[in-house]
């Protein structure tokens, strides 16, 4: 394992910069916090390196850093100044690592997903509820999720840690507009379902195969322009005085009533 | 409206010691809000007084707030300190009151749900879940429900803000433990219904009447006390490495899983 001390190394600033969207997006990379997250994305993704805080690592964390250590990883022990300027976790466990963020083509998506359904991610700004999303629609046995601009970025620290790995698991592919989105999924034979006040309830709605299931803003819900492109409108129909569910919660009752309908 | 400007004023310090838990207790009051949730709630429960602030309220709280001090409320005018000392959002709009905890006997509470299923919020901690909680059981037609000591209060305010109003239209009722609140809930009629990954899949149980759901801890899940108190386990089969849903999202998908069994 290689030290660092300071702030100003190279390897430290090119991670503290990975809180930043703009640099995740151009240098292919994000950060994952914690022991758990690292031992089992490590599985799944490709890690850059990581840091350990030698002071202050639970015991935990060493022994992942070690076992990486051995298998060639590059792993750089750190101190507290240079592991707080990198991680974004209030209390955070001593160890995080550099990943290459997953990228695939829209052909391989839709070739992987098959006649599964996919999740839609429509302006959903908050980074955690993002990750809450994609960890539920993987939950529900979805093909992906397609993100629309606007959307909170899936490979933000908070995401990460919200989809509890999901982000790094889940075929992605990202859309610039719903317009856009709406085009490749017509194109790709999926059934395009907006979630409105004024839709068909949910439960009466086929929604076994084949759709594009959206989940919308939390503030402003789907756009006029989303539903004019739905092929299909539903609603989560609410008693009492309650106006509205939120994001998350919306997407756990119509994602997991698509499974109900697979079984 | 009477004009306040010390941060040692009675009614300051009154309204200030109700961010903890014990006052709001002793004093039977909690705090609310925003402009939305003031005047909503100011048509179901009773409010004691408004604070107002002087300086950079919007037009829409000044407006309750004159309303409300015409119908003869005390409405204090008071300056950036004294509703900063008071406020525990981070970008308030100018209004907050202060309202009396709705309290309600077990007795009424049993009557009032007849056969209708209830929630029991057992030792959820994060009050913004447990407002999330009562939003969500609200929406999908549930009577009321059980807090099991241990969960976060339903009437902190971060739990007023998440149940967006709820935490003060929902019937609710306190139990000192999960045994109690069984026990309670068993004389009552009521089937107690845990959720644990080895239970019955929720799309095979029968969760349309007189059940008492369980939404458990956040990091431990269920307990073994509860699971053997449970009429029914049941569970939300998932697919692909995820461990776990949030809490808030497993108690979305089983009350309108519930709610859908109703139609």
């Amino acid at each position: 394992m290689t030290v660092i001390t300071s702030t100003d190394n190279r390897i430290v600033k090119l991670a503290a910069s990975l809180s930043e969207k703009k640099y995740r997006d151009r240098e292919g990379l994000y950060i994952v916090e914690g022991p758990n997250l690292v031992r089992e994305l490590s599985a799944n993704g490709k890690a850059r390196f990581i840091f350990i805080r030698a002071e202050s690592a639970s015991e935990e964390a060493m022994e992942i850093a070690e076992r990486a250590d051995e298998s060639g990883l590059a792993v750089y022990k750190v101190n507290d100044s240079v592991f707080s300027k990198v991680t974004q976790t209030e209390t955070p466990q001593g160890i995080l690592a550099v990943f290459e963020k997953p990228s695939r083509s829209r052909e391989d998506f839709f070739k992987t997903a098959g006649d599964k359904n996919i999740l839609v991610v429509d302006r959903v700004q908050d980074p955690g509820n993002v990750g809450t999303l994609l960890r539920t629609c993987e939950a529900a046995g979805f093909a992906g999720a397609m993100i629309i601009k606007g959307s909170g970025d899936p490979f933000s620290p908070k995401a990460v840690r919200a989809s509890a790995g999901s982000s790094a698991r889940l075929p992605l592919i990202f859309a610039e507009s719903i317009n856009d989105g709406a085009a490749l999924l017509k194109k790709m034979g999926k059934r395009l379902i907006a979630t409105d006040m004024k839709g068909k309830a949910f439960w009466d709605a086929d929604l076994a195969k084949n759709c594009a299931l959206t989940v919308s803003n939390e503030g402003n819900g789907a756009s006029g322009e989303l539903l004019q492109l739905a092929d299909e409108i539903i609603s989560i129909p609410m008693t009492g005085q309650v106006e509205s569910l939120n994001a998350a919660i919306a997407c756990g009752i119509i994602t997991f009533e698509s499974r109900r309908q697979n079984l």
